[in-house]
């Protein structure tokens, strides 16, 4: 089954796919010292309407996501397939997710975790996940290599009173080894991003577990005039039978104009067991998480898939001087229903230790949140 | 016919139907003692995208609200329908309309006049007509029976500071009487919901006389500090060939930590008669408003079908020391098109005696309203 | 080939086509003695969903735009086609797009160059390019007339405190000449608009070279205690074989309950040559651009099509004590891939004299845009 019906005109010439999600997130926290952290609450993580398909060779993706009652462009881009030194190659135009690493290159609802993992989440430029511009793609028999110049993704506003932040990133990955059991991925990815002059300074403060909480967040601490900022990631893990490991590495230095260049650091470590055997949902291909394929769907008479996975974090912002730190282990258990829905459980065990903000000093809890989602 | 084109997959698998909706509004006040109230304006009520349909044995369903130039997120869930105890019963996940009696559990566009009655607007909860969370319903032969458990819908922001408002609701409703002729309907509603520490008071103020005039409204008054609120009501009514009648009445209870308990009170009686003598749109299985079946569409050379309604409603928030009170006489004309478009035609002597507010003391005036609407 | 698929219901009663929008642009602008008007970025303009199509006799019409992360209502309407005196008439009622001389009747991604026309930008209401209400069109062997009544486009809340502002609004045209080869095309359009009393007063600053740059703009300055509006403009122009022209003039007259009455004007004046031979988008029926049909499509192994035009502009605003004024020198290249997709290049040379505002005196520059577009 395809995820979600595909319609063509009578020649074939022009194909038209909906485009939708539905992800909520029910979640609870206990346990940290401050009461204002242990909340309880549900949310809808993310619902999209768009459309993807094909005129001719020509391609076109948009999705709208209007979670939060607010409209956020995502995907918006056109795409021209064609062959590069006689390999297969894709040219992007428009808002599309950056090649960032393993996770920040994959879309939410493919990830193992609720959470993207910290690599990206530490290293992620100020244009962040989406950028706007232009990418170019290509891909060997056991690698892949792309590189993207990008603008800022679409703002609050459509009225530009400042140049925009520009950001060129590429990315490599490579399967020194690959055969029918599975593969090795060694990957590596660099940015560099000029820093447009509206932006006075860089605030970052990740969720360190589920995105609900609004309270529970890792304080990186204020950056003043920020001028340019760098990144660097590096990529070891590998696929064998229905069992995963992934481990990352993110690096994110940050240049003033006032104050001395801050360097941060993220990491990440995880591994995964489909426990009803199927492949895990890694791709050797793209270096990137793409959906699992279930072998006996719920919806089908079967039981679906499962899978069991676990991840260490590590946040840390403690080279600016009020920078923080965080850890988070999480354990989750995936019920993949079919290939385009699942049921997501996760217990993070976290620690955070801020400087500045509402939550400083060492606080330790425990966070709890389950998520259903729907994706065609 | 049915509203709309369903898409499947070739093994009908995947189904797919788009959902669209476009309801607008002209209006006018006279006669109010107050100038800003005598104001004529015309809106875009709704305007709907959204996608539902079936995975399997698993069904979706999601619309987005774009009036005003706003986002607002309506159903959003999953669905799956199985027996329970040899009857019908089906479970919702997510985003859904509460089961809060014969219109507060009727989407807006099936209900006989422009506004929902008085018990319904009076009695809602804090988070209001649609909930994030939990249902069960079960139908039997004349009966139904639901029960859910639903935090706040989704808000203006997606991250949580504050714990949600919990709201537990059940519903149920009998015909006593059932025959090709019509039935007899009674019904009744209760819940409970624990208000979030976030809600530092409840202030309604409903429209009393269509909704785009926003001066034209009940001044509840507001209560500082609610703690809990308990809501319950009563229906009774039927239909009979072509004619119906609805009563119904709703009481909310407000606690609050500072001040003392708040009761309030919304009645409705409504009667109605399909002239062109199709059967009215309520339904007996699910106890609400369903869309009428029009014999002789207009769109295939018939004259469409006709409905002539009248309504009273009572608003009271005289419990609480400086709560208002409201009247309204409506009386409607329906003309449906077809089965997924209507022109309405209301008109409303109103009377409003405020405590608060710009618009204080005893005023009476009178509202126009037309409504052109197409659903699919 | 059509613009996008459209689905039937089995009797084809009930037509439905998903309509899908996507415009990017990339925009550079230097020489400005004002440093903050030499700015670079990119945008996405536009991004939309929508639904089209009929059931039975009725039309039904709607899309949103998300660009810049924002809602916004387009197009939200039903229509009816029947004859009147044995011409072809339409009716529409609902939201959409005023017969506003060539552009403003024009969709943006039918116009020649990036931005509409002067005459369109400095003639348009209070209540702007959209409104809510209902129009007539009735369309002649040589000529078509037009006649509408409407409100407020849906705002910013859907919630009334004043009164509408209501702009009536006539236009016609004819071609006194009209053949295989061509034609010529004489029109006018008319607005009287009473407006509401939400409205304080009229500050007009057009874009005039490209929608990014928000600091580029010519300042009409602000026109205190607005009570009505009339606007006028007259067009002459025409197709011959594969090239066009056209002027447009449009005047607009505010009176004020506490300053002088203002008088503005705006003038365009284009050509342009499809270099590949294709006749012009300027349609003879509806007097409006309509898209390109493309020979030979890129998407077909063909080059497309290529269209070079020209346009100057003037902004005049000195009718008030502390209005600018603005003059544009536009050059455009365009590629049409196929039927929906384009590529245009503009270039502005661009003169502005704001009398108000931070880029006060006579300010020179130029500006690029590119933009991609993808429509169906």
């Amino acid at each position: 089954h395809e995820a979600g019906p595909t319609f063509s005109s009578d020649d074939g010439f022009f194909t038209f796919k909906p485009d939708g999600r539905l992800v909520m997130d029910f979640t609870g926290t206990r346990g940290s010292d401050y009461d204002a952290r242990n909340l309880s609450g549900s949310q809808v993580n993310s619902v999209r309407l768009g459309a993807e398909g094909t005129m001719g060779k020509l391609g076109y993706h948009f999705e709208v996501d209007f979670a939060g009652n607010k409209t956020s462009l995502k995907e918006a881009y056109l795409s021209y397939a064609t062959p590069v030194f006689g390999l297969p190659s894709k040219f992007y135009l428009g808002n599309f997710l950056k090649d960032l690493g393993t996770e920040g290159s994959s879309e939410g609802v493919t990830t193992p975790f609720m959470l993207r993992n910290a690599a990206a989440t530490v290293g992620e430029p100020v244009n962040s996940y989406f950028g706007l511009g232009g990418e170019w793609k290509i891909f060997g028999p056991d690698w892949h290599y792309s590189l993207s110049v990008s603008g800022n993704s679409p703002a609050a506003s459509t009225t530009g009173s400042e140049t925009d932040s520009v950001a060129y990133l590429t990315r490599a990955h490579w399967n020194p080894l690959k055969g029918g059991d599975g593969f090795l991925h060694v990957g590596a990815w660099y940015y560099y991003e000029k820093i447009g002059n509206g932006v006075a300074s860089i605030n970052n403060t990740p969720a360190i577990a589920l995105d609900y909480n609004g309270n529970l967040a890792v304080s990186a601490s204020s950056i003043a005039d920020p001028t340019q900022d760098r990144g660097v990631g590096y990529e070891l893990g590998g696929v064998y039978r229905n069992f995963w490991a992934m481990g990352e590495y993110g690096k994110r230095t940050i240049d003033s104009s006032s104050v001395d260049a801050v360097t941060r650091h993220g990491s990440s470590l995880a591994a995964g067991w489909m426990i009803t055997g199927e492949k895990p949902g890694f791709s050797s291909r793209g270096g990137n998480w793409q959906g699992v394929h279930v072998s006996d769907p719920l919806t089908s008479g079967g039981w679906g898939a499962f899978e069991l996975a676990a991840r260490v974090d590590h946040y840390d912002f403690t080279g600016a001087p009020r920078g923080g730190k965080g850890i988070s282990y999480t354990l989750g258990l995936n019920w993949y229903f079919n290939d385009w829905s699942r049921l997501m459980v996760n217990y993070i065990r976290w620690y955070t230790d801020n400087k500045v903000g509402s939550y400083q000093g060492p606080d330790w809890g425990n966070s709890l949140g389950v998520r259903a989602q729907v994706v065609f």
